[in-house]
């Protein structure tokens, strides 16, 4: 095991305008260690009821996601249920059960706690503390939060984002963290409550819109995948921290060059996991289909100069 | 003269949360012509009133901008006063008198009439095509509209749109034409309604959020510059049509790479624009400015993975 994720394994129930599913798989530590688990071995520390069955465990270890740190325990796994508006933008929550997950606290198994790299998912900045402080030999510190916790336990998000290398967040909890508009001048605000001591990394992500990582005075910006067809955006965050994180522990690697690679292996296992409901498309991705939309990014997103140099040696620059 | 660009030559009254300014030089031929200044010769065809001073024409006459098409009427010139919102994301026209610009009919001058590049700005679609049927030699034909003509001239801009090589349109106006929120569905039925023959090309700008140009089975997008203060919105897009199609002018080369280089001019040039109020930063700009700003675009933008042989070679891929 060697990316550490903390976050939720829950039941979800999704309206979209054109499907509807009731109680599959999800919550972040789900879709977070799915996508991760094509670059690293993820191991999750989360709760679940009585109602996770065998079948469900096995969508995890199918790719050989390490579940010492997922409990059981007596009652119902959380359960949420939300509905898209006809454009995919816009949900509403219609239930949240937190069931199990209400009493829960987290313990990161023997094992676990020599983790380099942890991703602390959206709980309360409280349990995310709690959890780092259980481990000791971290290198690289994800976390991921949302506007409630911004809103209920400001204080407490602010203490554990000293311990943190990089917050992925979106635009609007940007803008409402630091009641600032412009993004470049939120992600300065954001940065300087961090340690600056670890160099702290931030990501906005932006909806179809892509996203844009700051790191001292480095930007980068990538587009969204263009996707025709949306199915279902559930998810598509914690794909993202999965995937930047997965490729992370996998390379080892947190140079600027290294992490804007992250931010396209993340964008990319969140466009795969938008294709279908669920995790469905998370489950069947191959690698070659991960290598051709690395492709497709490059030529979304890249310009060039000629190099008659480099063409007269043929040696591909893109 | 180059680039032949059609469009308004107005004094506008500006208001922001920030600052304000009367009867400034503006309208999309004015920033357009500016902005391609820096890369060919532009000549304009507009009208303009009896208020339109030699010191308004030495702003264009100092970018070696060709006037001879400017037509100058009796009476006023078109003015245009706007508001910006707090975060200059939207804004209320307080005014538009048209002025000499409601009885314009558009006389290319003959030394134009061979022009190659020509840009429609965004006026009624049949002036658009009137100016066009004056012109002989069209090689590349870029388009500008708004929802004002998508919603009270549609006809006539489908018809006028089966002329043009290139249309430059915002995110909204391109789902208001198609009834379509995904862009990339709207992307495809707007080139189906171009002709084919052309190989139309379609560039939705989305603001703070960069664009997408889409020709065929190509796509590529490119983030906004990122700006702590904008001072001034206005003619963000005309400056941008501008460097694109100056671009495209002083290359003469439309393949797919070339136009993405286009999409990082005009991108560089609307940067500059919005820095200070009406067209004050486009005429300071300097050469060293742009390209420092095109190597910030390419920082900004390219992710590479490691390319021994290249760097063996000392061939700076990036």
């Amino acid at each position: 095991m060697n990316l550490l994720i903390i976050g939720s394994v829950a039941f979800d129930s999704i309206k979209t305008p054109f499907e509807s599913v009731e109680g599959t798989l999800g919550g972040s530590a789900t879709f977070c260690s799915l996508a991760a688990s094509f670059f690293t071995q993820p191991g999750i520390v989360a709760v679940v009821g009585e109602d996770f069955t065998s079948g469900h465990k096995k969508v995890l270890t199918n790719k050989n996601i390490d579940l010492e740190g997922l409990e059981q325990a007596p009652g119902k796994s959380f359960a949420w249920g939300g509905e898209y508006s006809f454009d995919l933008n816009s949900r509403t929550t219609l239930f949240t059960n937190l069931n199990v997950f209400e009493n829960f606290q987290p313990k990161v198994p023997e094992n676990y706690k020599k983790s380099e790299y942890v991703f602390l998912g959206n709980i309360h900045p409280l349990l995310q503390k709690d959890v780092l402080s259980q481990t000791t030999h971290t290198k690289f510190v994800g976390l991921d939060t949302m506007n409630y916790w911004i809103e209920k336990a400001l204080p407490e998000l602010k203490e554990v984002l000293r311990f943190v290398n990089i917050l992925i967040i979106n635009d609007s909890e940007a803008r409402e963290f630091t009641h600032e508009h412009n993004l470049l001048k939120a992600s300065k605000k954001i940065l300087g409550i961090m340690d600056l001591m670890r160099q702290p990394i931030l990501i906005i992500k932006r909806g179809e819109n892509g996203l844009s990582m700051f790191q001292g005075s480095h930007i980068f910006s990538l587009p969204a995948y263009p996707l025709e067809d949306v199915a279902d955006p559930t998810g598509a965050g914690d794909s993202f921290a999965g995937g930047f994180m997965g490729y992370i522990t996998q390379t080892e690697n947190t140079n600027w060059e290294n992490l804007k690679l992250a931010c396209v292996y993340g964008s990319i296992m969140a466009s795969f996991s938008v294709e279908k409901l669920g995790t469905e498309r998370l489950q069947e991705i191959t690698q070659d289909e991960i290598t051709r939309r690395f492709q497709d990014f490059k030529n979304l997103t890249h310009f060039e100069m000629n190099h008659p140099a480099a063409e007269l040696l043929g040696i591909n620059c893109n």
